[in-house]
């Protein structure tokens, strides 16, 4: 395999990184909050791996294989987040390199899982730092979602490799102009988001941040209280409308800005995300009024953002929904595998492939009346075939299997149940927070030994990779010629 | 459609059962422990019903189309259990009918979970009423994996349709022979724990009793101690040996008695549940040694037979595995849903699914490599065709589902989350005990509040059923004609 390509196209990431440090580098020198020094240093070191890597490895058509796509990608969301952690390891937190390395994956996977507290008093260069990190990543995931998964068929997105083909043809003619309408859309919602936030009573700075962290489904916050540190309502129903603009399809965006809005309403993923959330949010607030005693309003606000929330993984709350009653903690633990849409910022398991599965479990129970019965499964309205079927139910079983063998390393290093079965899940569903006193809504990581933290970040990377991914680089297959 | 046959054979298994009831009520009259009423009660109410369903039902031929074997097979496993329940209603015990039924389930199904203590102290002919339910279950529970499921395709039990069609042609001409056969190793394996049991220190109610409970993979004890009662190193061992027996797959023994002892050997399902069987317990054993400071061989001893009682869901416990420290703790939770072989008393997940989702995995995997490329999954060394890869993913997604949904009624309920969640497992499973100090096992289902109970009945019925075989009596194809 030629590795030139893979590296120089790293190396060029690694200098886009290293040019958004440029950003909290001069907000440290105009906030005198003393950071300064180690944003430069990662930007000199950034900037000098990317130039070993771009002098070195220049190759002489910049065309990836497929072999080498699967490369690519799996580097890039290794080196880049060892890159974004320098920064937090450079700073004046004293943090040790496996917390700098966690948050900064959990940044850049928009998982937003946290090892700091005291955010409302931290240095703002670094609450940028970490807001920029997942806003960088969901833009990122974007990508890949829609240019390089469909094409590896990764759990069933080859669905979308020709519905994002036939489009780039009729709608889109170029690759560049759709990386344009996608970076635009990305940064309009960013800007709605933003000031919407700041009309509805945050902050300049908390605006921008907490829009950043939005879009993308992050979930990193200014305040260790989240978006519970903001009582007005308004705030609180805004975050809930643009977590769920960040879990949805973007290609559908670009469609609307091309004259088909109606797209985005018809799609069968869209509606169907719409309707669980829906479903969920009523469930839970009939819950907390009946079972809690919780006001009607109050209810229905604080089910709508927390289960929006988890459900987009985006892992922001605003209250502790731990302490909502065992119904609630059974209903949000297994919320955390469900994920958004294809194709957004979202991760977890997604719709369209729980759309899909529930159509490989009719087939089969109409097989089971009616064997000799022929059946087609759909989604959206066309035809799907075995292949995708086979890549769903595949990523089904790694995406369990991984959870499952996380969980049982992190027993092995001393966590409880609850914290190492929830700590898997949210890490690999790049969702954030986990359950239970430790890692919940109102904890934090930080407690966990080292090694958790390094196996919870390589969770948060192998769910980002939609697990299917890193695993290809095991199989002997890659490897040979 | 005609429920004639269906009420008719049904009619038939209930005159079984109220034949069984004979045993425990000669039992209670020649000791003297006052129960023979309750027995002689349900005897007389079981006849009465079989009466009237053998009398009113009788078709003009004993056939059954898919539809009716569904429907048999459904009805049986909840009317039978019900049945089953009228003794221990009837007893001294004073329980509840919610107690009676989920007592009288946990044995038919096999699963083993109990909401009695005291059993030290029991009357003999209920606790010998408790192990014939486990034992008839079993043997109920392998004619239906090997004749009915297979059948009507359930979860990719069409694998074994073809196998045990071909060798019906073979080897066994006629069903009755097989039955015959069947029957013979179900009751020679018993007899030969017992014996077994007797002879490593055991009285003869204790060998009979555990005998049949071990060969059923069922797990109900005459001790509250369970299996931990005897501390005899060579009781715990047999006791490993013949719950593994119970979870192999009974065909392969009807093949030894037929002179091809080497196909037992050679099957791949046999081979990957002894080989996961041994590294489970060696690293558990590691564990003991290492983390715990359990001498060597109390700790392969405590291992293998606490390892092999979860993944065969039979459910007895030398020890209280939830304080070997938190690896432990998070292994046996996902023990839980391994399970046995297809057509053994096992329930669980089961390993044939697992091969062929490994299987379906690698394909994916592969494919991504090398999209064009024609891969074949195989199983045993025969190729297995997409039908049954679907049936075995839409089998593991309502096997989940169910798990999931079961877990979040039990939450509603108001039990906490390692209750409710290791509760529904081990119910669907049909392992036995759950996780933790309610319901883990040192403790006891009886705390549970009577719709948990009920719940839980019906978790174990389903799980019993292979969940498929229930979903489909709410399919709409179902009852259309």
């Amino acid at each position: 395999m030629d590795f030139r390509p893979v590296g120089f196209i790293l190396g060029f990431l690694i200098l886009a990184l290293a040019g958004a440090m440029g950003v909290p580098a001069l907000l440290s020198l105009q906030a005198g909050d003393g950071e300064w020094f180690g944003f430069l240093a990662s930007l000199g070191t950034a900037i000098f791996l990317a130039g070993i890597l771009i002098l070195s490895q220049r190759p002489e058509r910049i065309e990836l294989s497929r072999r080498q796509a699967v490369l690519l990608t799996c580097l890039a969301w290794s080196i880049l987040p060892l890159m974004g952690s320098l920064p937090l390891l450079w700073s004046d937190l004293g943090l040790s390199p496996a917390d700098a390395v966690f948050e900064s994956v959990s940044g850049l996977t928009t998982t937003g899982s946290t090892v700091l507290s005291g955010l409302d008093e931290m240095a703002p260069s670094l609450l940028l730092w970490r807001s920029m990190l997942q806003w960088l990543g969901g833009i990122g995931i974007i990508a890949m979602g829609i240019a390089i998964l469909p094409f590896l068929r990764v759990g069933g997105m080859q669905i979308f490799r020709m519905e994002s083909s036939d489009r780039s043809d009729k709608v889109v003619p170029r690759a560049n102009d759709f990386a344009k309408l996608l970076i635009s859309v990305y940064l309009g919602l960013s800007l709605l988001c933003a000031v919407t936030y700041a009309a509805a009573g945050m902050n300049g700075f908390e605006a921008i941040n907490h829009a950043m962290t939005t879009i993308s489904t992050g979930g990193y916050s200014t305040s260790d209280g989240s978006v519970g540190h903001f009582q007005q309502p308004l705030i609180q129903w805004l975050g809930t409308l643009f977590m769920l603009a960040g879990a949805l399809p973007f290609v559908l965006y670009i469609q609307m800005l091309r004259g088909r809005p109606y797209l985005l309403y018809r799609d069968s993923q869209v509606r169907t995300l719409v309707a669980f959330l829906l479903g969920v949010t009523l469930l839970l607030a009939f819950w907390l009024v009946f079972a809690q005693g919780v006001g009607l309003l109050d209810s229905l606000r604080l089910a709508a953002f927390n289960v929006t929330s988890v459900v987009t993984t985006t892992g922001y709350a605003t209250d502790d929904y731990t302490l909502w009653g065992p119904f609630a903690v059974v209903a949000f633990y297994f919320l955390i595998f469900v994920g958004g849409c294809s194709g957004s910022t979202a991760g977890g398991f997604k719709i369209y492939r729980l759309q899909v599965l529930a159509q490989l479990f009719s087939i089969s129970e109409k097989r089971m009346i009616t064997p000799h019965g022929v059946f087609f499964a759909r989604f959206g309205g066309k035809p799907i075939d075995e292949e995708i079927m086979h890549s769903v139910a595949s990523f089904m079983m790694l995406f369990v299997s991984t959870i499952a063998a996380l969980a049982m390393a992190l027993g092995l290093m001393g966590l409880d149940f609850q914290t190492a079965f929830s700590g898997a899940a949210t890490a690999v569903a790049n969702v954030g927070p986990g359950i239970g006193p430790v890692i919940g809504p109102a904890g934090n990581f930080a407690s966990l030994p080292d090694a958790a933290k390094w196996l919870l970040s390589l969770g948060m990377i192998m769910g980002r990779l939609e697990v299917l991914t890193l695993a290809i680089l095991v199989m002997p297959e890659f490897w040979r010629q």
